[in-house]
């Protein structure tokens, strides 16, 4: 079937998800691929933040951390947000960055494995993991003698075994959207007494997570992309309440503190998940990241994770079949996985440079995406390795579109694709403006 | 001389900070003696945050990573923080919170320490210190084998020696405003090769520090008290830069990789203070610290901190001299060193229980704050220790008054020892409203 303008209306007229459009504040001329990177500003948000700021703080100063609760926000956000990603009340904190969150379970997995002896010396994480993940375990993994082994995807059942501590992931790949079945590889991590981590920074919020029903150990995740809670805006951390209540976590500060204000020289963790905060937040930001959540709040009467996924799903497939349709002959290949399971909320192309394009744009993947965004469609690059990397599979440039489905309609999709197809046919990306050597952050 | 209301009115008319009170939107009908606490809205903060949450975020989105300057603020407010603390350009970053910059520069430090032998397995600090350092610290130790030795104050140079790795304090003490002498003791360091790890948090702002000039080896330090960066602004780090580019701390985070955007999958430490940064910063509550920054900024054609240091001393005498004068024979007690050299921006008082107080209002201390706060007069309690505490010099309860010399006036300081003198004088502090067994925050 050859898909027409008039097909995506079409759709948009049938979303029952349509309405939650309304609830941000999307730039005029615009069509924001980029919910993966930072999510859009929901329309509540402004109000909110100058009420945090004039009344909260400018009136009622200090009284606030009570009469504001401001003090248990981070409890208060985990409990929103529990839902999300199949966890329970009480379990989830929304606090720090995803770095700093992960430097504390990871730290607090390995306490766990070491705890059942010496054997467990390695940490398994997979090359393409975002960077941030692998810098924390190779910092944990240097102070505490031990290694981090850095497996290709079709690698990792076969690299657990008795001798590792911590299976470290994320869920979906920042780069490529491919998704892990994290309960799977959940179970075949415990089947080897393996502590599982999921960062859940592109998942939270883009796809339906169970971190209970998988029986995973611990997880951490971004509350600035699908969750819209503005830029870096605090994370937030979870752990199975079999692990949440054993042993401290290394930033032991005083929010995390069983009794904060008692000011007692030692340090006595708070029970659950509460111990896995630790100094104050901001909570100009932290605010912020509410009203992101209570859009998701607004979407449960709409069906909830479940009916985003499902829109989340006909936006990819329908980004896809445009793509194949209406951009064939540029060059262009698909990255993501085709199959529904093993997709996140996002689209990840690459281009094989054609006969007749200038040697100095390489693939062309970066000019493309800066043709793209001087018309007002928003994704982003990913550099690829360098040619001499030393990897086995060598991930090419990539341009990433993501398709966050509270905001992103199908008519949006048709026309970014129509504008990929100008840039392309017109040969609009190779002037010399979007020439530029160095990737977009 | 007998200390007048005219007198208090004749010094905020020679003051030459009086302008500087223009820049704070305070809340009519309050005296605000908790800026050591949580410090007074800039009035051009509602202002800023507006901007960055509509315009920034809302409009240009993931474009202000580089045309908001989002990516380098932490860099760009340390360099503005910096003279505040006698540090050098480049040398200091606003990011995370103080007790996560702390747990990054003690690891350094002990790291250093450890490069240079085995002997060194002791941290030494103030069991009167901020509690969260202690944590932090006890967390440290744990981990690494260390222990961690708490002293009185004047304990504090016997304690050091050959098998000391590290000496923690915090510069002015949160409770009782006494004040170290930075260069003394970290010189007594020094000469038994002890690295000094410095918390500015009552003193940022504050008081005058000169980082440098004291050779301290590094320091952190709070936002959100006299810099009035907000609820939980992040918090800054400091490290000379004969450290700053030796070892890595352990969180090590994308933001302090040399090429973050490179997205490479291992680590390579930035040069300098970059290091020290980790995961992506809450945007909009950073931004807000910059607003609380300016106001330095604006202070420092008026004679900087040299001229709040003298309004700040002027202000805490008189209100010492104030509380003698007015309020004796209530039991009123000053625990903060009248000696200006040993003095922060704050004063605080204990009080003995007398003859006919009612028993259940112990020192009455928390009810007198009360019933302070209830009158528009903001200061804080400070719980003391227990009286069975295994301390050598059990800690009071405590009065607490900061005095920030941006805002408050010398009337202000009148009228505050007044409404004192009238809480004690009728007995209104014994009303039940202010008989509650828990501390307020």
């Amino acid at each position: 079937m050859t898909l027409t303008l008039d097909h995506c209306r079409a759709l948009d007229a049938q979303d029952p998800l349509a309405p939650l459009r309304g609830h941000f504040q999307l730039p005029p001329g615009v069509i924001y691929l980029d919910g993966n990177s930072l999510g859009v500003l929901p329309k509540a948000t402004a109000a909110r933040v100058a009420d945090v700021v004039t009344r909260e703080w400018g009136t009622d100063l200090i009284k606030s951390w009570n009469s504001a609760g401001w003090f248990d926000l981070p409890q208060r956000l985990g409990d929103q947000l529990a839902p999300l990603v199949g966890a329970g009340p009480g379990e989830l904190v929304c606090t720090d960055s995803t770095s700093i969150n992960l430097f504390k379970v990871l730290s607090a997995a390995l306490n766990i494995a070491r705890s059942q002896g010496p054997a467990r010396r390695r940490i398994v994480s997979e090359r393409s993991n975002f960077p941030t993940d692998l810098y924390i375990a190779e910092g944990l993994a240097r102070e505490r003698g031990l290694t981090l082994d850095l497996v290709e995807p079709e690698g990792i059942t076969a690299a657990l075994g008795p001798d590792v501590a911590v299976l470290m992931l994320t869920h979906v790949n920042y780069r490529t959207g491919a998704m892990h079945d994290m309960a799977a590889l959940t179970a075949a991590a415990h089947a080897h007494g393996v502590l599982c981590v999921w960062d859940l920074a592109h998942s939270a919020g883009a796809v339906p997570v169970d971190l209970r029903g998988a029986d995973a150990d611990f997880a951490i995740g971004c509350g600035y992309k699908y969750l819209n809670g503005g830029p870096g805006a605090p994370a937030f951390v979870w752990a199975h309440p079999r692990h949440a209540s054993a042993g401290w976590q290394p930033l032991s500060g005083w929010w995390g503190h069983a009794a904060p204000f008692a000011f007692t020289p030692d340090y006595q963790p708070a029970p659950g998940i509460t111990r896995y905060l630790c100094g104050t937040q901001p909570i100009i930001s932290l605010s912020a990241l509410q009203c992101g959540l209570d859009v998701f709040s607004a979407a449960e009467a709409l069906g909830g994770m479940a009916a985003l996924r499902t829109k989340s799903l006909a936006l990819t497939d329908l980004f896809i079949a445009l793509v194949e349709q209406r951009c064939a002959g540029h060059g262009l290949g698909l990255v993501t996985p085709r199959a529904h399971a093993q997709r996140g909320s996002q689209v990840c192309l690459m281009r094989e440079a054609q006969a007749g394009d200038p040697r100095e744009l390489g693939t062309g993947a970066y000019a493309i995406v800066q043709a793209l965004i001087a018309r007002g469609v928003i994704g982003d690059f990913r550099k690829g390795d360098a040619p001499d990397s030393a990897s086995a599979a060598p991930m090419p440039d990539i341009l990433r579109f993501g398709f966050t489905p509270l905001y992103v309609g199908f008519e949006d999709v048709w026309h970014a694709v129509e504008h990929l197809r100008q840039v392309l046919a017109s040969g609009e990306w190779q002037r010399p403006e979007f020439n530029r050597s160095h990737a977009v952050t």
